[in-house]
């Protein structure tokens, strides 16, 4: 649960805009992909000369940078693009909270960008996104295709990425994050309809803590759709001016994606509450079962014990005793005695009722 | 579950206006409807040309396509009336949620229509309306009868509809798919009742999946109606060029019962949390019944079989053994203990109590 | 439950100002009654006409219809007074949402009247108001005398109310209205007095029963003074040519009552919430002292059987069988086993304890 | 509690301005106190006359009525500052709604006090307080001396109070009143304290029931103070003429002071809620403290019960019954029985733990 | 709980700005730092003159005050600043809600600190900051060293600090003590953690106690956390003078810390509340074992002892007691039964089930 929150923050009183990088962070590949409606280019780069030089060429150039390894050469991009410090700091500590803000030579949104691993284990990493005049910069936690199919529409030429600016391409990056949603909600969905279906037959406490664990779960990725609900919302009604208001209905589609996450995760955590009641209700169930087990057998074999015991007793008055028929004739009372237990209860449904099927 | 919110979505990543046609989808089939306030015409027709030509003449025109299973056409559709391709994406790509935008040329309202089957299952589907000058462009996602009222409304010449514009027409559509969320809720009405009838009885957990799937299908009709009575609020206020002034107090009749709908929903989930709670109180009563069940035969029997076993021992020393009146006066004793001990269960309310009577 | 949502309701895809008249629906009875600060008139009419000419005369007229019975007739008042068809299918289709709504020539104010049965039972009424320059015409479902003392303080000459027009009348009918919540919050205030008194002493599932109900009474009385709070509020702000500003603080006035009704309304549906509470604990209660009575009578009567078990034995060297003394000493033993064990009870609280003085 | 909400209500459609006089009601005092910077002056007077006499003389005049058995009075006192009927009839008929409201001539401030006496009970009670231009006058239901502080502020000459105007001497009685709310809360919280302490042992229905009390009238205190910060905010926010801007920094500190006391009791009511599920979890500990004992018991004896069983048995051929170390062999056979069944609920946890030590 | 929220008040109806310093407050240190963007100087005074002496200085002043238990030297700095009684009483009666307030010599800002003792025992502490044109006054209830990394950073000259106005070190103090929250945050979710994983094996009362103290240190939390962040917000929107526009982004990311405090706080309410609910199943589950035991133990040896009654009965006609191999054969039938509910318990998986591997 730590993890997800405190994977690392700066010392308590830290100067603002100190950078923190993990240790085990990877050091950072940069990518630059430029494209002019008619031609693209696609390289791998190292040094802050090559994007200075890409920059001053024609055409959207987009620099995507993958891990954080490197403190300097994140402060020299950073210079070069007069980031302000602390919007450096809330690219490299992450996690930051979504949000997108506003800078004199670009425009910062930080998006949220969700997977899920076989165990059901939410997979969550970090991608800012600043864009200006003529460029696109990302920075990303990892190395990671997920930004593959933005690539490859770059290269396709149909659509109108190829004739747009660098706030289309932000779009394009932004949307594809937030489908990243869809395929993620799809397998919690499948893994609530197998925990309901296991729960009655399974109510073990392992079981709640995986119902525990969904909800969990399901409340990181809210954190995750609803700040970026509420940034994609300024980015159209706030008159920014890396914004072309051609581009802004695709803004809009991309908001109506984010209420659509936020209902299904908010269905989602209601199946999960139902989930809750349904094991505590097996629990209690159980219980229902081993009473009606113990009182059944109580029931039946208490009063033929005592039956039994009373012609235990050593009295020497006792004539039934000497009867021949006395012993066959307790037998017969017993067996009607059980049976009629018997009767009473399945009559009560306690015993060879059927309830589930259907 | 999934059904309901994920029946096809884009793969992530895709350009933005993807058609994904189901493979299961239905050849769509286009009926067109032109009336003036003297004469309607009612056609099947099948190409872009015959569309363009209805168009063409004087009146309103209704051009109702049922069932998604043609890109091409689709897409034709589109160009022809300048459907923006986003907005198109949201007619095919469904479900979406409901709401209103306007764009130069038409105001598009996707509504989203709901049904029950026998089996209290709900379907939901999703109509796209697009209105402008002369027309009104309805898309559904299968074939379906759910229109009809509004076509005999056209034949029938009474009431305002033949001497109004698209935006009645429009408004027509929109107050009959409101409409028909009342029988649903009546079928839900009454399945609550069912269910509240039947718990105490049946505590089973099957009975609480169905309290949980009506549960969760009361959330599902929200989402289908909130965001329509949003959307409406929207054409009531905002100064659509498609809306006359007189169409909006017709508008704000449907905002009405938008409001009724989701009033009548909220109690339903009231009720429904009411269940859960007779839900679990059930099944502690019957533990409690059980419970007393075991303790009267208990209760009843251990001490008889204690005093029993005392005059079972064979202890040489035992005068009582020999007295003539022993076994008697124990029999007497014994049935004076259980009859004390029934009397007793008596005044505790725990035997021979009648509490649902009334 | 479905009946107070769903009396009748129009066709599905209905003409707009369709009246759904049910068969029961008792004949419309119209009383008039016309004043001026000196003189005032109570009659019975049956006409149009006889309408027109009270109307015709100097003073405020009140047309009071009660009963929906006959759709010509209230067509005839409906067209009279110009009312829109829409709010004509307001007025009869009922239940509506309370509000308000402007028109050109009146004001509409849709209010909802409520009383309880002997058997608690919730009785909704839907009283339509519409109040112009010179009149006030008011629409109940059933013959009824809630009216009646509006009319008694028209007689009786003293206050404003004959000094003043018909947006005082109109305040003094809604205001009566407002009033009656209060009789039926003390009732139930009652009632959940007694079901909390009631209730640990019987907490049958009847009683839960009883709780849910009185938790959907609670809710629809909600839903009939909310929807009030806000269409009073809009009386107030919004500048209506039938309201006179002196008016206007006594609607205030009543707005104060709305928001006190809806105060207590919240206050006693968190006492339900506790009673459910309090019912839960109550059958667990029930439990705990059932068990106990179980665990107490076989803890001390288990031993003792077993003592007696062994001295049952057939062995041939038990020595003890043998002295006079075994039997009286087993006897003592078995007592003094006995008198241990309800002394532990009694420490443990579970015997002979008093909790509920106080 | 219903005490607390219908001490009285007028008749259901009464006259709007009706006062409803209690019987039991105390015949009104009235204290007025008339300071000036330099002097201040302290009566009991009893007619109007007198009133008017002390507001033609210089200062601020605080008349004080405490006490509402005499409608004439009241009436008279009403007239001469011309307060409006409606205005009238909040100050008599209390319980109000705490509100502020603006007159020409004066502004209405109704405030609730409140208090506990020494069975935990709340007692609340309504103060109106109209203020104008010289002067401030007070209603409060019964005889108190809950304003002494601020009278004892005014002879004190200290402070602002004397040169003030009637705005801070009503400030002065706000701010009291809130301030009263605190050892309100004091006494409360520890009341919450105690109950935490003594739940685990003594988890009874009465518990609960006063659980259930304290969270009422923690409700009660919040419908007591809610109200008062929006209507202090109000007094900050309009400009009223009765109010300088001076005194307004006072009123923002005791706007303060009512959201600090929200807070508590929104605190308070957490922590009654978590009594509720210790309330419940004890309960539940309860009954495993006495299943344990049964089962304990039980699987202790009847093996035992068994084996004795087996060897009261009577078949001729059971060869043990005749070797003199049989009886001795059973009995160890027990004893150890016994001992590994000990041992083994001594391993499971359920005897001789001790879990509460820390 | 009181000692958070009572840990002093005024006594009800007290003065305005009255001072409450309590017994124990410790008596006030005072230490000056003042910097310029070339020197610093840091020293430890005692009385008012030297703080004039220091003020008329060039640069900005730091004075920090720690510990209250001097009224007079309060009072002398408050008059020496003119700070309004109110803002001075908000100082000394701590605890206030965290909030800012705009005087016309400078901002007042009062926070919030908190930090955990090994304990898990949340200590809150206030700290109060007055910024102005030139200085920085603070006052903190107790001496401390949390504020040492802000003079650590006025000394090393690095960043914008000594570069910067008061507004900057106001916001660098602020900064420091919401930062403080993390680690506060950090161990609670630890905490949250262990127990967790200690829950399910050891659900006792004093485990409850946990959970329900740890909501209550999250809400105490939220309280200093939330109100913050509004402040900070104020600060933002409103035009202080004493704030400069480059300034402003700095508390903009003291903003977005503060929602990030909140949020995962949000998340640990609702861990907490899922422990809760883990808490509860796990008390069900105990009793589960307890009964399923009893059930076993019961089941099995009731018949058996059932059987061995029956042979121990004393009728002179039962053939069997005279065959040698009825007493083998009985002893066998016994094995059987005992192993077919031994076979019946584990096919129902009662016993012999592992549940928790994965």
């Amino acid at each position: 649960m730590n993890r997800l929150f405190f994977k690392k923050h700066t010392k308590v009183g830290a100067r603002p805009g100190t950078l923190v990088i993990h240790k085990d962070a990877e050091k950072p590949r940069i990518r630059i992909i430029r494209f002019t409606p008619d031609e693209h280019f696609d390289n791998q780069v190292e040094t802050i000369e090559q994007i200075r030089d890409e920059l001053s060429k024609d055409g959207v150039v987009w620099i995507d940078v993958q891990g954080m390894g490197d403190e300097a050469l994140i402060r020299a991009i950073g210079d070069h693009f007069s980031i302000h410090m602390l919007a450096l700091a809330d690219v490299v500590n992450v996690p930051q909270r979504p949000k997108t803000e506003s800078y004199d030579l670009h425009q910062l949104y930080i998006s949220r960008m969700v997977s899920v691993d076989e165990d059901h284990q939410l997979e969550v990493e970090q991608i800012s996104i600043f864009f200006g005049r003529n460029f696109v910069l990302t920075f990303q936690e990892r190395f990671g295709d997920v930004l593959d199919p933005v690539r490859k529409r770059i290269r396709s030429k149909k659509g109108p990425m190829r004739k747009s600016g660098p706030d289309y391409l932000a779009y394009a990056i932004i949307d594809t994050i937030i489908d990243g949603y869809y395929p993620v909600l799809e397998q919690y969905g499948e893994y609530l309809e197998q925990l309901e279906a296991r729960l009655v037959a399974d109510a073990t406490p392992k079981m709640l803590a995986q119902i525990n664990r969904i909800k969990r779960n399901l409340l990181i990725l809210r954190r995750g759709i609803w700040p970026q609900r509420d940034a994609i919302n300024i980015l159209i009604r706030d008159e920014s001016p890396f914004i072309e208001d051609d581009t802004k209905v695709f803004f809009r589609d991309c908001h109506d994606h984010c209420i659509q996450v936020a209902d299904v995760l908010e269905t989602f955590r209601e199946t999960a509450g139902a989930l809750l009641s349904t094991y505590l209700s097996a629990i209690g169930n159980k219980q229902n079962e081993v009473m009606r087990m113990l009182t059944i057998m109580a029931s039946i074999f208490i009063p033929l014990t005592f039956m039994a015991g009373i012609y235990g007793m050593n009295f020497e008055q006792m004539p039934e005793l000497k009867r021949w028929w006395a012993y066959p004739a307790l037998l017969s009372t017993m067996f009607l005695t059980a049976g009629g237990m018997l009767w009473y209860f399945k009559r009560l449904g306690w015993i060879w009722t059927r309830h589930d099927d259907d």
